[in-house]
């Protein structure tokens, strides 16, 4: 039986992210590739649609101009034949400023003949946003009074 | 074949929601149920996690009090045997003020006999955050900077 394709990706993703080299990378992206994390785009330029292998290698390169990737736990996976999803949790630190971020992102792949051919990724956003701005937002928006929903 | 767990657990979920009952809800939860919802539990008390059918139930009683759910679209579902991950597009209303809302949502769910077992649910919580309280919080934040990262 062999490796399903989401493992190869991934390690190539994340010697991409750290090691900014995305050689291996692109063996495992197809030419057509539809790609989007959803989220802010105004404040993050590397969220949002990408579309092609180019375009997709550009934005995985200015995440590795941003972030280094500490650890991951995939807490929740699951697997189909040219699918695939998870749960990840990420300890990242920030390359600019050295900050340590954790956020939690859960995203939904499929591949063709071995190659990413579409994903799409959630992530936790207003945490992710309040650790990069190192404010909490939820107490600003709130004022006294947590919980008003 | 017999209908996926999810498909039952979704239906009565919804109705549970949109008429405020849960008696049909009841039957497709374990009591030993695990939930998660992740994201800003300060400002949403509905978020966070509970354990055991009656927290839960009480929660989405707490979620059918703030908001109505006006269609949702499921763009990606996976199915195993007792197992299953959905990504999608919800369309609400808050009740309090009428407010359109519109968020994404991804969840991994585990079921056992045809009852829910546990779900982790991950929200565009920044989107959320923003919508609820009508304001560009990621224009505030950023000011003339958009794309600061």
């Amino acid at each position: 039986m062999t490796e399903h394709s989401l493992w190869p990706f991934s390690r190539a993703f994340h010697r991409a992210i750290n090691e900014r080299q995305t050689e291996e990378l692109e063996a495992v992206i197809d030419d057509d590739v539809d790609w989007a994390i959803y989220g802010p785009i105004d404040m993050f330029t590397f969220l949002g649609a990408r579309s092609g292998k180019e375009a997709v290698l550009e934005v995985i390169r200015q995440i590795a101009d941003n972030f280094r990737v500490n650890r991951f736990d995939r807490e929740t996976v699951m697997l189909g034949v040219d699918s695939a999803a998870s749960m990840l949790r990420y300890s990242l630190t920030t390359l600019d400023s050295n900050k340590p971020i954790s956020l939690r992102l859960a995203h939904f792949a499929r591949f063709k003949a071995g190659r990413l051919l579409s994903i799409r990724v959630l992530v936790d956003t207003f945490d992710l946003v309040q650790q990069v701005l190192e404010r909490d937002i939820a107490a600003d928006l709130t004022g006294d009074k947590p919980g008003k929903i």
